[in-house]
C-alpha cells in the first residue's frame, strides 16, 4: 500500500530532513512540496539550499514547489501532510488544510497543548490519537491534526515513561542542546564558540507542560495531565546535533539502577516502520561517560533514545539521556506519527 | 608587610596560574618554586611549558626549580606554601612540609574531607580555620594545612550560602564544565569537538560532600556537615574556561526571585586583597541568557561568581551560576586562603 | 590637545570596538554617535546590543544616538569622523560629510582602490596621505577621506613591507580567518563547527589589490601600484578572533631566515599613540608553532602583528603572520589613521 | 578468491579503521591482529578502546590479540599484512616480516623515501610497484614492502597528477588539517579550541618529498623524482576529520579553469574494489565555498578526493582540495595498495 504525502514548509532544515527520511520509505510517496511565496514555481533544487548530508533525491530535486494553501496542492491527490512550518505561519495555515479534510502530522509548536489536539509519541501514548474524534466534533472539520513534542521533551519522555512504573513524582532536568535545534541560522558562531548559553526561549516551559501531557491519561474526552512536577533548565552548547539531558527523578518506590535500566530497555517498541526494535539503548556502569552526542546520536538511524549513568539518589534516580534532535526530535517524529495515523486508520 | 611564599608543583597548569596571580601581589613575594625530578635545577623558563596568556614574570623565569622536599627549600626562608601537586603526590609530600612547620594552602584534592583539615572559602566559612588547632593537636605538627574546594563546588557554594537564610533543604545541580578543569592534556580534541561528556570521574562525589562541609558549622572540635542533600551530574563541554552550573534548590521558605537575587548580591565580601568587592554578580530577568562562560568568566579578575536566571519552582528556586575554574576554582582560591591565613595570624 | 570625534555606524561590531578603543584615548574625545533610523533618538545603551568584553563607558551609554547625516551632528562640533558603515551605505553617505568639510577615517570597504583616496597603514605608507590634496582638487570638497585596508590585507602587508628590501617579486597567501571578520551574525554555528570554508566573497581580490596599493609609491599625483603579483586563497575557520596567514614570497635576493626576521623586527614604528613600540613581533625557530590566534592575537593590545615560522624556499621565503582582525584589522586601524591625520595637520 | 590478511598494530586509531574497512571486504579475510605486549593474549574487544563510529565486527571482537612478530602469527596462514605501527616500531619490526616472506602494505612513515620501496597511490602510479623486484634483489628477502603516502600528501597528489598534463612546474600548498591526523590523543582540546596551529612536525617535508616521488617516473631500476618544486605550510585547525588544502600551481601551459576541472574529473580510476568510480569530484564556480571538511569528507565512502575553487593565476592555477585523512589518507590507502598487490600478482 502506498500513501501519497506532502510536506508543508519543505525547504527549511526540518523540511529537508523530511525529504531525506521519506526517500525510500516503504509506504509514503512524496507527491507535493510547499514553501513560501519566493520559492513557489521553482524546482525544489533551486528553492532549497540543501544542507543535509545525503544528496537530494533526484525526483524531489525536479519537483515544482507549490504554494502553502489547499488549492495549490489539490491536484496532487495527497492523503497525508507533514508540516514543518514556522509556528506563526502554521497557526494560520494548518486550519485551512484541516477544513479541507487533510490529515496533518505537524512538527510545528503551535497548538501542542490544545485540549483536543493529540500530542503523541507512538511508543508512549498512541491511545491519545483518540482525541481526533473530540477534535473533529469541536472544530467541525473532517481533517485530523496530530502534533509531536518539542525535541528536548521527546528526548526525555520515553525514559520517564519507563520510570512511571516506579511512581514518578517529580523531575528536574538540565539540557545540553545542539545548535541545529535553533535552525540553520539560529545560533551564530560568535555566540557559541568557546561558550554555552543557559537559556532557550520558551524551551523550559515546553518541557514542563508537554511532558505532563504526553504522560497523561486519555479518558475518551480529554487528557488528564500527569501530576509530576517538571522543572527544566535548558542550555545551548557547541554541538551540531543531539540533545543530551541530565535527569533527576523523584520516585515513590525505590528501584535499583539495574531495575531502572531494565525498565528502560523493556519499554515496548511500536510496530511501525520508523520505530527502533529497542527504543531506549541503555549503557551500564562500565560506560559511565555515555551517552555522548557525537557517538550516540545516530543510534537506530537517529530514531532511538540512548540513556546511561543511572544512579540512585536520596529521592529516586539520576541518569542521562540523548536523542537526535532533528530526526527523533523533529522530522522523524512527525513521520512516525504519520505511520501511526495510517495504522490506526485515520489515513 | 611582605610574606615570602613558595609554590609546590609550580610548572603545571595551576602552578602557572599561581605565578600569574602572585605577580604584583601586594603581600606575597615568591621565593621558591618546586617541581618533579626532571625539572629540578633548571631555570623555570626551561622547566615550564608556559601557556598562560600573560608573559612569565622576568624574576620567575630565571628562578631555579627546586625539588619538592623541605630540605630543598630550607634556604628560601619561606613562610607560606601553595600546593598544586597531583593529589597522589600531595598525599605523600604535604605531611613532610607540615612536620617541618610550614603553613600550606593547598589546591590538591587529598584530605579535603579529613575531619581536622579546614576546607575554606574565605567569604563563606572563615571560622573553619579554627580547625587548625584541632589539626595540630591530632597530627602533632607545627604546620597548618588548609584546603580549598574543587572548582565545580566553589562555583556553586557561595550561591547556596546566600540561599541558606531561606532554609536550604536539598540541591540538584548539573554542571557544564570547561576543558581546562582537567589540566592541559586532560581532554583530547577528538573527545570533545562537537560533543559533550556526561561524566567526570569523582567530580560528582566531590560536589556532594565538599558542599556540605563548606556550609557546615564549626563547633570548636569539628565540622557538623550541613544536612541538605546534594545530587550532582557533571558534564564536560567544549569551552576553555569557566564552569556553568544549573542549580535547583529546595527551600523551606518561599522567597521571590528578587529576594533570592538580593540575598546573593548582599553576601558579604571578605576584607582580603583577592576577594571581589561584590562576590556574586547577579543578572536580572532582562538578561535571562547570562551568565555565559566566555562573557562572564573574567568578572572580578576571575575571582567572582556570576549568577542569573533565577526562577521559582514548586519546591524552591532554579538558577544558573558560573565561576572561572582555574582562578576562583583553583590557584586564586589557594591564594585567597593564604591571605586569610595571614590575616588570622597563622603566618 | 583634545580632538572631538564622532562615529558613523556606532552600534555594530566594529562601532563597538571604536567605542572601546576611544575610551581613555589621550587625544580623541567622543562627541557623537550615529546609527540607522531604528536607533535614532535612543540612548546608546538601548540602541546597541553590547557584546565587547569590557563594559560600555558610562558617558557613551547615555549618549543619544543621532542620524547618519551631517545636519544631525552639526551641533556636536566634531573635527574627525570614524566610519564603520556597511560599504553600501558608506558609498552614499560618506560624500555628504566630506562635502561639509569633515575629515573621515573610514573602515568601510568602498573607495579603497579609488585613485585619489589614500589607503594607509601609518607605519607603512604615511606619505600616501598626500593624496588628500589630489582628492580635494578632484572632488571639490574641503573634507578628507582616508581608508584603512581590509583585515586580511593589513595582517600581511607590514611583513611584506619588511621583505621589500629583499626585492619582493610575488606573493602567494592562504588565510585562516576568524568568524568575527564576518560580523556578529556573519557565520552561523552550523556552518563552521567541525568545519572550514575555503571561500570568503571578495576577500581574495581585496588582498590582491589593496596590498599592491599599500606597497606602492606616491609620486605627488597618484599611487603607482607595487608590481608584485599577489595571489590569495581565503578560508574561514572556527576561531573567534585573529587572522592567521601562511605567506610564500618570491624575492630577487636571497636573505637567510635570520635576516628576514631582523627586517621584520626592525620595521620602524609610527610615533603615534596606538602604534606598538615594535610593530611586528617575530618568533624564532625554537617556537615553530607560533603565532597562534588565541595565544598571540592580543599582542600590543591587538594593534601588533606577530610572525614566525620563517623558512627559505626555492624562490624566497615562507612564513606565517597574524593580527587581531577587529582591532588592528578594523577599528584600531581607523583610529590609528585618525592619529596620523592629526599629526600631519589634516585635523 | 579470498586472501587471508593480518593487521600489525590493530588497536590504535588507524588499526581500528583497518578493521572497519576490512569488514565485509569482498576479497580480504581478517585472520590475525597484533598489538604491543600489554594487549597480547586479550580478546580484541578488551585490548582496543574502540572509538570508530560503527560497532566492532563480532568475529573481530573475540579475536585474540597476537604479538607483533612473525612467529606469533605463523599459524594464521596470512598472505598479506597491513601495518599501522608507529614508525619507530615499524622500522624495527617490518623487516622481520619481510625476511619471512610476507607482503606488507604499510601506512607507517618510515622508509617511504627509500629508493627501493614503492610509494603508491593505485590510481596515480601503479607502475611503481615494479620497484618490488629491485627491493627483493637489494634486500635479499622474498617479501614485499609497499608504502602509502602521508595523509596530507595523498589529498593533493591526485590533483597534481591531473595538472601534470599542463606542465607542472612548482607547487605552493597550505593545509588546514583535522585533529584526527595526530591520533586520538595527539591534539589536546586546550591547544585547539578557538585556535589554529601553523606547524605540524615533519609534515611539510613529507609533502615536499613524497609528492615528487609519487609523481616521478619509474625506469625499471628506480624512481626519478618529479622536478616540480613543492613548498608546503601545514596548519592544524579545530576539525575532526578531513584535510582541506589550498594549492597554488605554476604551469608551463595556460589552461582555463574549465580545462583544469575536466582534467581532474577525467583522471582514470583504478579497477579496484576500494577505488571510487570517479576519483576526484570537482565543484564548479557556482559552489565556490566547496569542498568543506564536514560536508565533503565522506565522498565515495571517504576514499575520494574533492576539489573546487579553481582559478587561474599569473603563473598557473589556484584551487582547493580535500580528502578524508584517516580513510583515503591512512587505512583506506593501505587497503587499496593491498588490492593492487593482489591484482598485480604479488599476493
Amino acid at each position: 500500500m502506498s500513501v501519497r504525502v506532502g510536506i508543508l514548509g519543505a525547504t527549511g532544515a526540518v523540511g529537508q530532513r523530511f525529504i531525506q527520511l521519506l526517500d525510500d520509505h516503504p509506504t509514503f510517496e512524496l507527491a507535493a512540496v510547499t514553501a513560501s511565496a519566493s520559492s513557489v514555481g521553482k524546482p525544489y533544487r533551486e528553492a532549497a539550499k540543501w544542507r543535509v548530508d545525503t544528496a537530494i533525491p533526484d525526483d524531489v530535486a525536479d519537483m515544482e514547489v507549490r504554494a502553502t494553501d489547499p488549492e495549490a496542492i489539490a491536484d496532487a491527490n495527497v492523503d497525508l501532510l507533514f508540516s514543518s512550518l514556522p509556528s506563526g505561519v502554521a497557526t494560520e495555515v494548518e486550519p485551512a488544510f484541516l477544513q479541507e479534510g487533510y490529515v496533518v502530522s505537524s512538527n510545528s509548536s503551535n497548538d501542542r497543548m490544545a485540549p483536543d489536539v493529540p500530542l503523541t509519541i507512538p511508543e508512549i501514548n498512541p491511545e491519545h490519537l483518540g482525541l481526533i474524534d473530540v477534535q473533529r466534533d469541536e472544530r467541525g472539520w473532517d481533517g485530523a491534526l496530530v502534533k509531536n513534542p518539542n525535541c528536548s521533551t521527546i528526548t526525555m519522555v520515553p525514559t520517564l515513561a519507563a520510570l512511571d512504573s516506579f511512581g514518578l513524582e517529580s523531575v528536574h532536568v538540565s539540557t545540553l542542546q545542539a545548535v541545529s535545534g535553533a535552525g540553520y541560522s539560529g545560533v551564530t558562531s560568535m555566540e557559541i564558540i568557546d561558550n554555552a548559553i543557559p537559556h532557550i526561549g520558551g524551551e523550559e516551559e515546553k518541557m514542563e507542560t508537554e511532558s505532563r501531557k504526553l504522560l497523561g491519561a486519555f479518558d475518551g474526552a480529554g487528557i488528564e495531565l500527569h501530576d509530576a512536577d517538571v522543572v527544566a533548565s535548558c542550555n545551548r552548547i557547541p554541538t551540531l546535533d543531539g540533545h543530551l539531558e541530565n535527569v533527576f527523578a523523584a520516585l515513590s518506590e525505590d528501584p535499583s539502577p539495574a531495575e531502572v535500566r531494565a525498565a528502560m530497555r523493556d519499554l515496548p517498541s511500536a510496530d511501525l516502520h520508523s520505530s527502533p526494535d529497542q527504543l531506549i539503548k541503555v549503557f551500564d556502569d562500565e560506560n559511565p561517560d555515555r551517552p555522548q552526542p557525537r557517538l550516540d546520536r545516530t543510534y537506530a538511524g537517529g530514531m532511538g533514545v540512548v540513556a546511561g549513568g543511572v544512579q540512585t539518589t536520596y529521592e529516586g534516580v539520576a541518569y542521562n539521556c540523548l536523542a537526535h534532535n532533528t530526526i527523533r526530535g523533529a522530522a522523524g517524529a512527525s513521520v512516525l506519527n504519520g505511520e501511526l495515523l495510517v495504522k490506526e486508520g485515520y489515513v
